[in-house]
C-alpha cells in the first residue's frame, strides 16, 4: 500500500497541525495521543515516511523502539505507573486508523482497565500529563 | 525488577519445554503462541535475559524488532492477511504474564475480532500454522 503523505500525522510533523508534544530527536518524534485509552498514553513515530512496520526501514524501526523505551521509562517515573502497553497496529484490519507508522505507549496501573477508544481528551489536561513526562525525561 | 531465569520462555531457549518454532537468528528466536487469539499468532523473543521493555538492551529491541517485521511480512503472506496487529505488554499492569521480553504478533484479517485470551490451541493446528509461515519465511 502506498504512503498518502497527507495523513494527520504526516502534516503535524509539517506543522500544519497542532499536537501535544513530547520529545523530538533526529529521527523520531513523539506526542500526546488526543484519544488516550489511559493516562499518559502518547505515540511515538519516525520523522520520515512509512506506512507501518510492513514497510518500515530497519532505521526506522530501530529509531522508534529506542524513542518508545526512553519514553516509556519516563512515563512509568511521571505516573508512578505498575507496567505499559506497547501496541502497534499495521493496515485497517490491524487495528490502523491513521497511515503513518505509530507506536502507541500506554501506561499501566495495576487494577486499572484501559478506557473506551474514542473518546477525545481536554487539551489542558494532555499539557499537563505531557509536561510530566517531560520533566521525567530530563 | 529482577529476571527469573526459570520463566518459561527462558526454559523454551534451554530446550527445557517444548515449542512449536518459527525461526532462531543470533539474537531472536520465534515461536507459536499456545493461546493464540488470531490464526498465526506467534511470539518474538531475544535470546538472552531481559524482563521487558523497561530493562532491555538497544541491542535486544533492535533485534527483536528486525525479527517482528520479517515475521510479520512472513504472515501476511502465509494466511493472506489484510493486517497485522503487534502488541508488547510490561509487566503484570500493563498485562505481561511470561517475564522475559516478548512481542506478540497478530495476522488479522477484515472484519474478524480477536478470540478471547486463554484458550489453549491444538498442537497439530500450531504446527501446519508454522509451517506456513516458515515456507513464507524461504
Amino acid at each position: 500500500m502506498d504512503y498518502d503523505s497527507n495523513n494527520i500525522f504526516a502534516r503535524i510533523l509539517r506543522g500544519e497541525l497542532p499536537c501535544v508534544e513530547l520529545y523530538e530527536d533526529e529521527g523520531t518524534y513523539a506526542f500526546m495521543d488526543i484519544m488516550p485509552r489511559a493516562d499518559g498514553h502518547h505515540l511515538v513515530i519516525p520523522k520520515t515516511a512509512a506506512r507501518n512496520i510492513l514497510d518500515a526501514s530497519r532505521d526506522q524501526l530501530t529509531a522508534c523502539m529506542h524513542t518508545v523505551q526512553k519514553l516509556s521509562r519516563a512515563a512509568v517515573r511521571a505516573f508512578n505507573a505498575d507496567g505499559v502497553t506497547l501496541q502497534q497496529f499495521s493496515e485497517a484490519a490491524g487495528g490502523q486508523e491513521v497511515f503513518h507508522l505509530h507506536f502507541h505507549i500506554l501506561p499501566r496501573r495495576d487494577g486499572v482497565e484501559l478506557r473506551p477508544p474514542g473518546i477525545m481528551a481536554d487539551t489542558a489536561v494532555l499539557r499537563e500529563q505531557a509536561t510530566r513526562i517531560v520533566d521525567a525525561l530530563n
